[in-house]
């Protein structure tokens, strides 16, 4: 397997990057190789100052980088030698089997958008990430930000979406979905969450457990699915990585809290597209890099995005 | 002052409403009472169970209940001699000052637009909770539950009705507002939330600080009132009240977690409406009670409805 990696993604791009990639590797497979697409000259730098072999590594030069602030489909368009558009083309033509990147994530959607392509009957692709709960297991929550307004019909593909990631990634067996809603009673919730919920109690794609109110996250009251508007999902997982930071500002050191640490989740796949794509925050620091490599890794091995597309009859 | 007591609301009325009635006149003024509003049988034994002079209250006897599970309008309608439509009957004709409950939220919502009516002006009442942050000091976040799909001139209003209420109950001097979103950026979020930003940035009747977003929250960079979505505001409430569930199952005591529980804050204000008028959680204890009636006690005290009342015009 072949993970393309965007060295120059992220706030403490590329030498967290690198560092993050010189420890997910000690962690792979032997048959594992990371692809750094990104400044040569400073990769190769950083490697050294590791006392890492540059020759783990497959290197891919470019010359260019998309800015966190660039605008997204105006940079993927313009700056053609970017790492994440050399990454996106590479996936294209199967020189990776997956790609990761804590870059710009709005480039990473337009990247996916116009090279890799949305899977036919995908209508919006979204961003899965995980919430833990106090007994040890987690559930997916999607979407976390890409489709604010999201539309009834997209939040029963979320629903889809998501029961393919928890079965084929994280092993559930039979995954079970809940609305993200304010009440119990079905007629409760915005005019397109309560559309939403006839849209997934009468689908057979999906097992329906009904309303998930904020009380029940984090625990077995979650469903293994949880569908959200875009809007809510990224506050919700923002809130809840926020309070990891301030338990530990406390001086709290709980196995639960510790899981709210997004360096620990390390990235989200984007649900919906040809290939396997993996994002990261644009804060990652080392750990957050390897476990976000570790996370492509699983998706790639567990062919994520083939079974979406076998999913979807695409 | 007299504030009305719903002593049939909640899940654990009449007697936790009764007990929690007990410790909060314990802390009132000598000049201040409370006003009994239930079954007076149930009542009166239960204040004799208390070892309390029946006495110290006003007891007004109804003989009907509107359960939790009742159809808000239709309970509000039929149900003339209930606790809560008698309430709001006092309140209309100055009998009390401000009138409390942790019944039926949805009636209480109802009882105030058929009796006391809402502020002209005012598009939509709105429920306000409060959110502490790790310094010590607590924002309003408003709405949180009533009005999903809140339009944008619905939005730049909470911001009025919360600087109202930061202003004249908290004692905030000049009321910062933020706008709940999912990124710093104005270009970000929904439709809505995205319209609104543009009229809040436009208002000269509030101090408009930009986005807030989800990590925000519990920090310094929480504005002094959040406005947000009924239905994310909600989620966030409910999220964080399970936090503190969580924190104390794990055996952490900690004065920030201590302050998202919902017993402390006791109940959030109904905004907009003609009247004070103060509504609790379903699950209320005695503590929440006791801590919703003290609340009442400082909402009207500050006459916050007519303050409301002035700030538009009304």
């Amino acid at each position: 397997m072949k993970i393309g990696l965007d060295a120059m993604g992220g706030d403490y791009a590329p030498n967290a990057v690198i560092e993050g990639a010189f420890d997910a590797l000690g962690q792979m497979s032997s048959g594992d190789r990371i692809v750094l697409i990104g400044d040569n000259g400073r990769i190769r730098e950083k490697l050294a100052s590791l006392d890492a072999d540059a020759s783990l590594f497959d290197i891919v030069p470019t010359s260019q980088v998309i800015e966190m602030s660039d605008h997204p489909a105006k940079a993927f368009s313009q700056k053609r030698d970017s790492s994440i558009a050399v990454g996106y083309g590479m996936l294209k033509k199967g020189l990776i089997n997956g790609f990761a990147s804590a870059g710009n994530t709005g480039a990473m959607m337009v990247g996916a958008s116009y090279t890799v392509n949305v899977i036919p009957g995908v209508f919006r692709p979204a961003l899965a990430a995980l919430i833990p709960n106090i007994n040890g297991k987690s559930s997916i929550i999607l979407d976390v930000g890409i489709n604010p307004d999201s539309k009834p019909d997209v939040l029963l593909q979320y629903g889809i979406l998501g029961s393919v990631y928890a079965k084929h990634v994280l092993g559930v067996k039979e995954p079970t979905v809940g609305l993200l809603n304010i009440g119990k009673e079905k007629a409760k919730g915005s005019a397109a969450v309560k559309a939403a919920y006839e849209l997934l109690s009468e689908s057979s794609d999906v097992t329906f457990r009904g309303n998930v109110e904020g009380h029940n996250l984090f625990t077995d009251e979650m469903a293994d699915v949880i569908v959200c508007d875009g809007f809510v999902g990224n506050v919700v997982l923002k809130m809840a990585e926020k309070l990891y930071v301030v338990a530990r500002s406390k001086g709290i050191k709980d196995s639960f809290f510790d899981r709210l640490n997004f360096e620990v989740v390390g990235g989200t796949p984007v649900l919906g597209i040809n290939e396997n794509v993996v994002v990261g925050h644009g804060i990652s620091n080392r750990m957050a890099i390897m476990n976000m490599l570790l996370r492509t890794r699983d998706v790639v091995q567990a062919d994520l995005a083939g079974k979406i597309r076998e999913a979807f009859g695409a």
